[in-house]
C-alpha cells in the first residue's frame, strides 16, 4: 500500500497538488447499486469549499466534481469510482517569493530534504486542498452507511484558538461558518477571527466527529482496531496534532471505577470508551476530537533559512486561511465515514453469518 | 493486510491468547546481516515482564522468548523471523466466574457480539499479554535503527492517575519500578499505588515516547504519514485512548507565530511539530505522548449484563495490572520503533537515490 | 489492497469504462527526480493504439494522455502521478443489441452475476481498453529502470493462431503491425488475417517479453516471488489464460540434468530458469511467455442465454479486434516493467546495503 | 505486504527453515465459529508428508502440527490461528559440502547474492519442506468452503516427466503414491521413477487443480481477477515454471468459435475458460494445470562456481525427491483454497447484498 492511498477494502487513491491542472481520486471498493450522482459528491465539498466566508481563504475555486467512472444509469456498478476537481484559481507568482525558503511549521523543507525536489506554488503537494479528494470520497461512504446502516455521521467545532465551544444543537452547525454548534457565539468568534486576521497571525482548533447508530462489531484486533484506523486516518489531516476517542486524555486521571462504561439490558450507561472497546466498535456514538494547530503561512515575519541554509526571514503573504481548523468540520466526518465504511465491509467479510448473540436496547 | 499484521515493509504479525499454549510473532522485511540472539528480544521483554513490582499483575510469567527462524550463526538472514512466547501461569479458575458477564470498559462484550464466540480466560485475544509479541518486534526494530543510523529510542512515565511527573532524566527511568523519569516522586507513586490497589480500583496514565536522530525524510504524504502510522499504532495498544504528536492538544490554544518553530542554520529553535512536518520526519526528536485509561478489571462491584442480555453485576478478582499503563513504556517505544524501521525503509526504497540537498545542523 | 490497485511500492490504480468519459490511473511510489514528460507515456500508448492497421479494431482513438500531477518542471517529484485518457470514439449504439445477452467466452456474465448491474457499453469495465492505464504505467517504470539499471523490456508476437513465428530480431519488431520480431512471415500472417476476419471469427496468440540486464537479487521469497508476482500480473491482462516462466511447461519432459543450468564465472551456460530461482532474480535474462485466448465478440453466432435465463443467439457486430494478442505486446511489456520496478524498490529497500559478494560475469 | 504474506482476507504468514527449529504459520482472517483440531491439518500434512513411498524424500519427519491459538473449545473465534511444525529430522552435515558451492537450478545463488548471507542446511529458507504452512493454511480454507459452500477441491498428477497420465476416476488418485487418477499406470510409472532415481538424475511433473460449486461472481478485476490470483499463488510453489487457467495455452491455436463457451438455461456447454471469464468466477469448475520443473538436487556432477566466483563441480548426494512434483498435489489444493477463501470472503465485503440476478442450471 503506497503513502497515497488508504483503506483495505474501501481504498481512495488520492492525486493532484495545488497548483497542478486538477486534484484527483479513486475509490475502489464501493458496493454496487447505491444512488450515485455528481451532486452527491458536491454537497460535501461545497460545505468545505474555500471563500465561504471572510474567515477562510479567499482563493476561488468553485471546487466542481466530475465522476469519470464506476457509475451506470445513476447507480454504481461495482468498479472503481474515479473522479476529477479541476484547479481554476491558480495564483502562482503568490509564491514565487517563498520558493527558496521555508517557512516555519510548514512541510516546504521536509518535502525538499526528502524528495530533493518540491512543487512550492502554493504548497504543491503538501496543501490542505488535497482534501477535496478526502471529502469526496467520504461523500460516498457517508451515503452507503446512511442507507445500509442508518449510520449518521456529523462534526462541529469545538474550540477556536482559546475559545472552546459547547454543544448546543446540531442544527446550528449548518447555519454558520464555523460548524458551531452554538449559534450564540458567533458573533465572539467573528470578532476573534477578525482580530487573529489583521495581526497577521493564525490559530488552531478542535473539531468533534459523531458517528450515530454504527453497528456492534466493526474493528478488526489487535493492530487493524477500529479506533487505530481511525487515529491514523484522523492523524494524515493536514494540521491534526492530536486524536482522542471517547474520553481521550482525560482518561488518564479517571479511576477505572469512573471510566469503564456500566451496561443494562438498555445499553450502556455512559460513554468514556467512545464507542470502541478492545478496538471493535460497541454500538454507541463513535465520538472522536482531534486538534489542529494553527495554520503555518502567515504574514508576521518569521526566522528561516533558505535552500542554500543560509539564515533568512519569510513572511506569507497569499491567500491562506487563519485557521485550518474552521473548514476541517467536513473533511474529518469525511474520514471517519471512509474508515467505517472500511470497516463495515470487512465485518461482512469475516463475520458475514454471525448474529451478534446478546440482544441490547 | 489482515487485523493481525502491521507495517508495509517491516511487517509484524502476531498470534496468541492469554491463556492458549503460547504466543508468537512474525517479523518480516528485517534486512539482513543484522547481530540478533534471543537476549535481544528478552531484554526488553524483562521490562515489561509481569510480577516485577507489587504495583503491576502478579502473574508469574518468564516470558522466555525463543527464535524460530530468519537467523543463521548469529545473523539475520532477510527471510522470516518468527518466534514464541509461551504461557506459563495460567490459572483459568479465575476467569470462569465471569464468562458469562462483561466487564465494564473491557472488550468482553464487543468480542462476543462480533464474532458470537470468545475465550473468556484471562481475557483470550484481547488480553494486554499480546504486547508481548510487539515487544518483541520492536527490539529487532530498535537494533537496527540504532546500529544503522543511531536512532534512540525511548520512553518514560509522564502521569500516574493525577499525578503528573515532570521529566528529569534518561538516568532515572530504569531505576524504578514506574519509568519514572524523576527519582524523587517514586515513594509519592508507591503509596498512591497502594492505596488505589487497596480501594479495589483502577487508574490511566500518560507515557512519553522520544525517538533520538531520526533523520529527515521518513514518512510518507498524504496518508502513509510517519504520524498517521504513529497514530493508528499508538492507539492499538491496548488501554490506549489518545496520542498527541509534538505540542498536540496545547496547539489548539497556540498562535501561529508561536507554534510554528522557527529555523536557523544550525536547525529548529523548538520542536512543537514533534519532529513530523507534513508527514515527515524533521530531523529533530521525535516526540510521542498517549493516553492510557485505567484498567478495566477491578474489584469493585459494577453494573452490567450477562450473555443473555439480563442485568447483573460483576467484580473482577483475578490478577490484573491496577494501571495498565505503568508498563506501556516499552510497550508504546516499541510500536514506534516498529513504525520508524518501516518507513526508514520505504524511505529508501523511494528515495533512496535522494541526498537531501540542504545542509542543516 | 483492492482490485483495481496493484503493486506493493510502485503502485498502480487504474479505473475507466469503455464508453464512459475516460479511462484514468495514478501511479504511486515513482521516485523523485525522473524526468517525465507526457510524450513519454504517449510514445508507448500509441504502440498499442486502435486503429493502427486493419487487423485491430477500427475504433478511432487518439489514446491522448494527459499528466494531471506528480511532475514539476519535468521531472517527476516523488507525488502520486494521475493521468487522463480521454474516451473520443464511443458508439454505444453499437451494443445496444447485446446489453440484454451474454457473449460466449465474455465477462458480460460474470459480471452481472455478481455485481447485479454492468455497464453492456462496449464491455464497459471488462473491456480490453483498460490496458491504456496499464501502458501508461508501465511506460515510466521501463524508463526508470533503464535511466537506473539499464533494463531493456521488448516483446514479440511469437505465435498468431496456429502460426508461431520465430524470433530474428528485435530490429524487425517495429516494422509490422503484428510485433513479429521476423519480418518474412508477414505476407501470411496478413493473409491468415485476413481470411480469418472475412470468417467472422477470432484466434489466440502468444506473446513473449524479454527484460535485460536485470540485477541479481530482485524479488521476495516464498510468496512475494518475483516470477509469481510476473504470474499474477501477465495472467491480470485480458484474455490471458497462461503464463510461462523460462522452460515453462516444457520443464515438464526435462531432465534435471538438463533444465538445470549450469554455471561458469562468466555466468549461466543456459537460461531454462527464465531469470528467476527461488523468487529471485538470476541477473540472466527475465523470460515471459503468455497464451492469449481468442477474442469473444465474433461475428459468429453462437448459443447463450439473456439476462431472464432463456435461451437466445448471439453475434456481435461491433468494432473489435479479431486477435487481441496482435495489440498485446505493449501491454505485457508494461507488465512486466510495473512488476520489475517494484521489485527494485523492495530490494532496495530491505537489501540496500547489501553488495552481493560473488563477482560472476 | 510482505514476501512471507499472502492475501487480501485470508491472509497467511509463514516463517521456518529446512533445519531450523521449526515451521510455522500464522493463518488471519478465518471466520469464527469453524470446527478445528489438530487432525484437519494434519490429514492434509500426512498426504504430502516424506517418506511415504520409495519415490519420495527419505527424510524421517511426522510432520506432526500444534495449532497455538485462534481456537476456543474446538471452534474457531476469529482470532489468528497460530500453527507450529517441528523439524524434527536434520541431518546438518549432509549439506556442509555444498555451502560453498551453488547448485544448478537451485536458489543458492540467488538467496547468497541477494543477502549476502544464506543459510544452507538443507536449502534454508528456499527449501520445498516450506510447503508444510501452504498446506496447513490450505486445510482451514478447504473445510471452511466445504462447509460454508460445498467447494471441493482435488488435484492430481496429469503427466510425470514424459508421461502424460490421463484423468480416469477421483477414486483412484488416493490409492497410489503417486496420486494418479488412472491406477493402471502404477507400475510404469514406479519403472520410471526407480530407474531415474538409479540414474542420479530428475524429472518434471504436471499438477492438475480442479475447485467444484465454486458459486458464480468471485474475483476482483481488473488486478485482483482471481486467475491472477490463482497464477501468483500457484507460480509461488518452489518448483513451478508454467501455469494455465482452462484450455491455457490450447487457446492459442482455437478459433473464437471453438473456445467461447457457449452456455444454455441449463449452464455452459464446454469450460475452456477454466471457471473464470474477466476474472470473476463463473461457477463452473476452477480449472488449473502447472508444470514443476526436475529437482535441481541431483546426484550427476555438474559444472558450477563457488562462492569465490572459481569453477568447480557439484554433486548432491543428500535426500531429495528425484521428482518434486509427485508431493506437489496437495500443495498446489492448498494454494487454489487460499486464494479461493480470500475472494470468498472478498466478494462477501463488497457483494454481500447482491443475489446473482439470473438464474442458470
Amino acid at each position: 500500500m503506497s503513502g497515497n492511498s488508504f483503506g483495505t477494502l474501501y481504498c481512495v487513491t488520492s492525486f493532484g497538488e495545488s497548483h497542478g491542472p486538477a486534484y484527483g481520486g479513486v475509490v475502489d471498493g464501493c458496493p454496487p447499486g447505491l444512488d450515485l450522482k455528481n451532486e452527491d459528491l458536491q454537497k460535501e465539498l461545497d460545505r468545505r469549499k474555500p471563500g465561504s466566508s471572510r474567515h477562510v481563504t479567499q482563493r476561488r475555486e468553485t471546487d466542481t466534481v466530475e465522476i469519470l467512472s464506476g457509475i451506470y444509469e445513476g447507480k454504481t456498478t461495482g468498479t472503481a469510482i474515479g473522479f476529477l476537481v479541476r484547479n481554476e484559481d491558480q495564483r502562482s507568482k503568490d509564491y514565487s517569493a517563498i520558493a527558496e525558503k521555508f517557512r516555519p511549521g510548514h512541510a516546504d523543507y521536509t518535502y525538499w530534504q526528502k524528495y530533493g525536489i518540491r512543487d512550492p506554488r502554493g504548497g504543491g503537494r503538501a496543501s490542505a486542498r488535497e482534501t477535496v479528494v478526502r471529502v469526496a470520497a467520504g461523500a460516498i461512504a457517508k451515503k452507503w452507511l446512511q442507507q445500509r446502516y442508518g449510520v449518521l455521521i456529523r462534526g462541529y467545532l469545538a474550540q477556536l484558538g482559546p475559545h472552546p465551544i459547547a454543544f448546543k444543537s446540531w442544527d446550528e452547525v449548518g447555519t454558520n461558518p464555523f460548524f458551531s454548534a452554538d449559534g450564540s457565539v458567533i458573533k465572539k468568534l467573528e470578532d476573534f477571527m477578525d482580530q487573529l486576521r489583521e495581526s497577521g497571525d493564525s490559530c488552531g482548533a478542535r473539531v468533534n466527529v459523531i458517528a450515530e447508530k454504527v453497528p456492534v462489531g466493526w474493528g478488526e484486533p489487535v493492530y487493524g482496531r477500529l479506533d487505530a484506523d481511525i487515529a491514523g486516518a484522523m492523524m494524515s489531516i493536514n494540521a491534526v496534532k492530536g486524536v482522542e476517542i471517547g474520553a481521550g486524555f482525560a482518561s488518564i486521571a479517571q479511576k477505572g471505577s469512573e471510566h469503564g462504561d456500566e451496561m443494562t439490558p438498555q445499553g450502556f450507561l455512559s460513554n468514556n470508551n467512545g464507542g470502541v472497546l478492545g478496538g471493535i466498535s460497541t454500538g454507541q456514538e463513535v465520538a472522536v476530537s482531534i486538534a489542529l494547530k494553527p495554520t503555518s503561512s502567515i504574514r508576521l515575519r518569521r526566522r528561516t533559512i533558505d535552500t542554500q541554509g543560509k539564515a533568512t526571514t519569510v513572511q506569507t503573504t497569499g491567500r491562506h486561511d487563519p485557521c485550518v481548523g474552521i473548514r476541517a468540520t467536513p473533511i474529518a466526518e469525511a474520514m471517519l465515514a471512509c474508515v467505517l465504511m472500511d470497516h463495515a465491509l470487512r465485518y461482512r467479510a469475516q463475520c458475514g453469518d454471525v448474529t451478534p448473540p446478546t440482544k441490547v436496547g
